[in-house]
């Protein structure tokens, strides 16, 4: 049944649209402070939709729906980056602030726009950051024409719409038929492709930035992030062994990119960490995201205010929460589906195994590599703390039977 | 609209009857754990409504609400304990698990019955436990017969109803119009009375227990719990400078009442300290509670597990989670309605000022005396954590404004 509103006089009321576990695991934060929350959603069991009762079902590229959504809402933020720029330039002139906004968004939304942003000098009127070469590709002889300049492999990506390894291709040479894939992509979507140097990276990172719209920011530890079949799988926090020079020019770059581009909530910056032949360590910026971040999952329990909390208060522009770290360390361990369709009997074994463990369900049925939930572990020894999120992992999902 | 079950095959589905504070606070970690819930509510617009979509508005006095509210859970358990024994002993007989069962939950009912049950030497079939001098009485005669043997002022309870200092009368002497109010109680409503010595206690504490079907059992630290008109207000977590086999004691208590009384989920014991003349210290039963308890809210950021989360797991049967401290001092301050509606406004101030403190809010209206929610802070300073936390309480309800 529809839900009235709060009985507290006040509260605000916050919109989100898209009801995947981002805007669940924003729910919980959020109704803690007493703060309204309305969702718009893709399907009545979205993993948001069941802890958010004030929710409708519809879709977000409609403006209409959009429209309808917002009336009498204070912001409205995102569980992801895919609502049309236009749209909410339209809502912002009928008075409903979007966090992030269009102007900042769309630099999380369009890669290429975001390369063109970032990478050119302060003095060309970009922002001077590091960044891999690049360069927008429309046939196989652009793509040949990087290579020439940057050597084979390459990295092939759209522009737009790509998320967790999809829209992404590393083409060894000129005839790897994943160049024929992304250019047929580019002909039948009329998506922009751009291509990329392959990072010789050492590992990933992320640095995570919260931003409001008065303008305070703060800089989440940076992390070390592990891929597998490219989607995140395991972050340690803070990074092991990261350079203190390393880890504030990563914060540094996230800052930046916050405050240059205006962006409101959590932006996440995912960062090579480079090593060159001289030992000289460096970053890349590899990704840009606007909205709480696979990354920062550990901030739940690991840090004094979690990112979703932040992103929460940061839209709503209300004082910044502390982001720094409650113990030595903290690791997750993405819970990626097998053919195993249940999980909850497994929560016997790892719980009494580990009375410290976190298990995180996003409440979406169990399919194969899908991201389901998320384990977390804390404590003062690193390998103690990696060995019992990994083993809480991989038997959640049935990879191992003790 | 109604929500669909998790489409997350096997998640398990907690009922909840009562949609206080307490249920509200059950939700996060249930769902964090992709536990399906819902909800018997009182009101729509209730505290616990505003966080569980699959919720209906219904009485829980009234049994085919409970049956038809039952059907398909895997437990139910509760928000408050007023719900019939008798009505428990029917979804009990009809397969469905009640966690606290009636068998347990009838002495936080009944504080008689409570009494009469741990007071009496284990070898005349009580548990032994520390309680004040009681007695049943039904007249003036009998409160002074009482008196007569254990002092005035004596302490006059209704065994059943009251709460939050509602159904207790501090009675100064024979004609003190007290007695008379609660004499005239008994009257009009047939609750049986009880009177107790009035304990010159030195503090209260409370041990919190917690107990799954299967027996498992864990103690969280005792912690000192300071009232305001009635109304618990302000938690140290642990209580400070508490002798160690006091602290033993307290938990021994809570452990053997779980135990002895077959309790699921959290019990809270409310215990006085006692300083003889002689310096012995000691600790008497005052209450008990079967449901998470105001006393216990520090443990949501203070403790390992938040005894939200381990009334969850218990009373479906998982193995719990560890109760320890994440650092050495925790305190929690209730906020209470003043005559100021609104509290929102307040988070800038107190946010700005403590970038680690929490607040949470119930999603209640503001009522003089009510309990509308509560701060936390945590660290290693004691002074500096309850200066924090005080601080924040009496600025966000209007008591000071600055």
């Amino acid at each position: 049944m529809p839900t009235p509103a709060s009985p507290l006089v006040g509260a605000p009321v916050l919109g989100i649209v898209g009801a995947g576990q981002l805007a669940r695991m924003m729910a919980a934060p959020a109704q803690a402070m007493g703060i309204s929350l309305r969702l718009l959603a893709e399907a009545a069991d979205g993993s948001a939709a069941q802890v958010i009762p004030d929710h409708t079902v519809g879709d977000y590229k409609d403006l209409a729906t959009l429209r309808a959504f917002a009336v009498g809402l204070d912001a409205i933020t995102f569980d992801h980056e895919h609502v049309p720029t236009g749209h909410l330039e339209t809502l912002e002139r009928e008075g409903v602030p979007t966090r992030p906004g269009p102007g900042a968004l769309v630099y999380a939304q369009d890669k290429l726009a975001m390369r063109r942003k970032l990478a050119p000098a302060v003095e060309d009127g970009g922002l001077g950051l590091p960044c891999p070469a690049y360069a927008e590709v429309s046939s196989a002889v652009d793509v040949a024409a990087f290579a020439a300049a940057n050597g084979w492999p390459v990295i092939v990506k759209t522009s737009r719409g790509g998320y967790d390894g999809k829209g992404v291709w590393k083409v060894a040479g000129p005839d790897d038929p994943a160049l024929a894939d992304a250019l047929s992509i580019r002909e039948s979507t009329g998506v922009a492709l751009l291509v990329e140097e392959l990072v010789p990276f050492v590992r990933e990172l992320s640095a995570l930035a919260v931003r409001s719209p008065s303008g305070q920011a703060l800089a989440y530890p940076v992390v070390q992030s592990t891929q597998r079949d490219g989607v995140c799988y395991e972050v340690i926090a803070p990074a092991p062994d990261l350079a203190e020079d390393l880890a504030i020019a990563a914060q540094r770059v996230a800052l930046t990119v916050a405050q240059e581009l205006g962006v409101t909530g959590v932006l996440a910056v995912e960062l090579f960490e480079t090593r060159d032949d001289d030992g000289t360590s460096g970053v890349l910026v590899n990704e840009l995201a606007m909205r709480p971040h696979n990354t920062g999952h550990w901030s739940i329990e690991g840090a004094v205010t979690s990112q979703f909390e932040n992103h929460v208060r940061a839209v709503l522009d209300m004082p910044l929460g502390s982001p720094r770290p409650r113990q030595p360390w903290t690791v997750m361990v993405n819970l990626l589906g097998s053919d195993l369709p249940e999980l909850h009997t497994a929560f016997r074994h790892v719980f009494a195994r580990d009375p410290r463990l976190k298990v995180h369900l996003y409440g979406k049925a169990v399919k194969p590599g899908r991201k389901i939930g998320h384990v977390t572990t804390y404590g003062t020894d690193l390998d103690d703390v990696v060995s019992r999120a990994r083993h809480a992992a991989s038997y959640l999902v049935g990879e191992i039977d003790e």
